[in-house]
């Protein structure tokens, strides 16, 4: 179980350590690297091939601005492509979720919230669990806690106000 | 192999078409379902819940407006959840978008661009090629197809503009 | 007389106090809960089933981003709902707005202003008014001494400025 | 049981007409008025007034652009005052729908989707609902209805795609 | 020489005061008034007959969110308004400005940029300057000074640069 | 009475000639040019200085997209310049309506709604009364117009819903 | 004299030819190449490395959507890129707009207006110009030229409008 | 080798300055102006008369808000002017990119990033080198180092992560 992570600068770190994280915990391999579309193409072609054939499942790739990675990343592979829109420039996001969720016809880019590499890490595990039973059990679990969870804030919620 | 679609309302049917066709010539099995999240809850509820049991692998949600099934359909299963905003208000789809896009964290939704069921239905073939070596098969060759294509256009291009 | 107040997260919980306050201030018993559509919708059902019975007459939900909360909750009963979208992204709760106020027809939410929790307070006391007239009453006095205060804030300002 | 429906424009009126007609099936009586905040304003006034002790129990209002009609009237009543955004100018009805529902706190606007006059009288009959059973029972049983009619929509798209 | 200013809430006075400033250095009376357009109607129509009377030329009006004091202002006179969108809600102020700028047929307000009081004021001068030459010759001489002010800053710029 | 009409582009001047009517209807003298900011800047910057000494009093733009013409306008003179948005782009309107309310301190434009050359002829006449009384007993008689036409129509409506 | 134009689809074709007969107007040869970033990113990379040493000047890309094309351009040259966004999905184009003005810093993309590949044509023909004088001077008489029609066109509305 | 940098005003010269750096970096002779075309119009008329004699091959334009500058620039020469929006309204520099890249036809505006000046720079770089072989050289070491730097950034995280 295998998941790489791309970044398209080493500024988009502290929104992507999360993902790393979770995935981390349901024993997933994660292969994190810094590479832009437009500043280190060749080494991001090259890490793309690497992808094919070394067991990866799926590759979250989270950038700002232009945000051409994910597109870039998901016309040289078959593996489902997560993109994450990243807050970096003036306009809170609005560019890179539009610059990354509006892909031409037969190159999806997965998008999810801007700034929700959280979000990248569960649906990377979500799409691993339809192959890997233990991590579908894990995410069933977890569904569970949080809910147990919301559950007892609502409680907290309910006593508090009571 | 199978996928279930499930749109919010039979005006989406058209824009939702293409998604169907693509995945019935890869021979995916597709359930398609008609269950807005506002209007018909409990069966929607129904259907999220058979499809734990009957093989379905990935879920394609589309939706216009508020577009609260692609959220309230990923609430209700760790199945990986795709979300094709419609464009069908005033608003070009923009509010769609922005419904389906921006999930808290912990229930994801792969979102794909505005009225995009074709990229929906290819995000639901790689997702399931991560297990199905037939569909990868299907898939390289297929963007082998559409790299051959492109460079004809291209071709036709060169030719008409010498 | 009742009204429920529902949030999707505890962060949006000083947000919504305010309505809290306003309430308790007209004698309307207040019961607020934490239940996010996504999170833990069983729970939010259950809660919704309740309010049919218990005397409530109106619904305040408050939520952020994608915002099923208000939608989902109006689609699960026919008390009036009231949406308060949270500015709780990075979009400025544009996101929440559209998804709140976007609803589709025979599933309607009275949406507020972005964080205007004081105003679903207000206009849930005016739709329990049309039944209760002690509210109506208290609402009109309410009405006298906003004019009044702000005719002495313009009593203020011109005195400055002369 | 009486509805006021105030409009900014006669160009608004087909907009509004199925608010109308679904007031008139629930038995309501419903007063239209064409009466703008800008171009009517003494009118508007004297008619806000009326309703004030005809028995009016919810005002609808409906404008496009500036749109400052629902909350002109909001402010001389505490009447439950619903907005419905009319996509009347060049920008899809956005202009509308933030000059209705962003209002200051202690006057509120239920606001509606744009064109949304559907909604707008569903959500006058659930207020007016809290206080007259036998809307609630119609609106129940409306809601049974379409929930009958959503799922025979998705018995019929199953056949479809069968 | 006389102009009115209105407001619509005392938080907007910071943002307003630099057009007193402009106007009472040009030797304008100036009339500050805080009359918001929901909260204080009677007040607000009560002012504005009196400008009728008093020897105002213009009103200037200021107003954040739903914003419609300045449309209503204008509908009540017919001397010029000027409007000031004011940046006071979560959406940066182009609810205002959307509000303030999009005015049915035969109702104009002259808006102005948000948060942009200083060019409301000069607006204002304009407009007078139209009968007061001591005006018109003000703001040439201004205009002079700005544009040399602009040369020197140009000087400084080039010596910085050299 | 004379107003100067600046408008960037023939294909304009639709969009304008309501305002020429108003405007000739009131027995003001109109000067209509078409002169773009960028491509006609020195026919332009000469026929701003022929307004500086045939008597002008206002000056009405119209421009689309960048439209720099309304600030370039008012930056060489003190006349009073209004400024209408042309929706002539993909972007209904948005862009020319920012480029025109946009303006830095020192140089106001008064901006109408977008494609609102009817308000931007109403505002030049409301500049105009300051000045000139017949103007201005004109402006209210056709505002008691307006007002009794608005009060027809809702005596049309009365009927028609009765 | 050359320039290479890349569109990403054939359907950008004909907002691209009037570019193409533009530069062919000033006598400079033109390559036309449809090459998608997405589907076609070899051919894109080997067709970029052509033009690396066949005489090529400048490179005018047009895209619409997510639109990579003019930054993955513009990542694999140090020739001027020129990037036309084009008005292709539900968003009329600002998709496409934002994903090709907000470039990361280091690689920049000329960008013009949506649909605007006529000054793309011009830019490319001012750019050409600081090193051919030939091309400079037809831009010169061109835009005396441009001044001439505008002026003519002035002439012809003075004259309607006297 | 000359570049003239015009800004609108001294606020933007924080913004502007990395591009002066980047330019003199190269050996490039930077004239740096602060003359914005609503303050100081015929200063700025004067010096772009200068450019087109003393040497100028691209001329940087910044400004904010109504951003009127690099229009009226592009108007004035046929140098290649390349604009620059400043974020310095409320509106995160939208209104500026608005109004800078929607330029009419024959009058391009090379439009980088919001607060992009960096780029600006070296799109001046590429555009200067398409004539002079030293400015190319350096930006394709430059690149080179960019591409060096971005992998070796790529192995800190690769070590990071491992």
């Amino acid at each position: 179980m295998k998941v790489a992570i791309i970044m398209g600068s080493t500024s988009d770190l502290p929104k992507v350590e999360p993902a790393i994280s979770i995935l981390k915990n349901y024993g997933v391999e994660v292969n994190v690297r810094c590479l832009s579309a437009h500043r280190a193409h060749l080494g991001l072609s090259s890490f793309i091939k690497e992808t094919e054939t070394d067991g990866t499942e799926v590759i979250i790739t989270a950038a700002g601005m232009a945000a051409a990675l994910p597109g870039v990343v998901a016309s040289q592979t078959v593996l489902p492509v997560i993109g994450v829109p990243i807050a970096g420039s003036n306009l809170d996001g609005m560019d890179a979720l539009l610059s990354i969720v509006q892909m031409p016809s037969g190159i999806p880019v997965a998008t999810v919230a801007i700034n929700g590499s959280k979000n990248a890490a569960y649906l990377a595990l979500q799409i691993m669990a339809i192959k890997h039973s233990e991590i579908k059990e894990g995410l069933l679990k977890e569904r569970k806690q949080m809910e147990a969870d919301a559950m007892k804030a609502n409680d907290e919620v309910i006593e508090k106000y009571k």
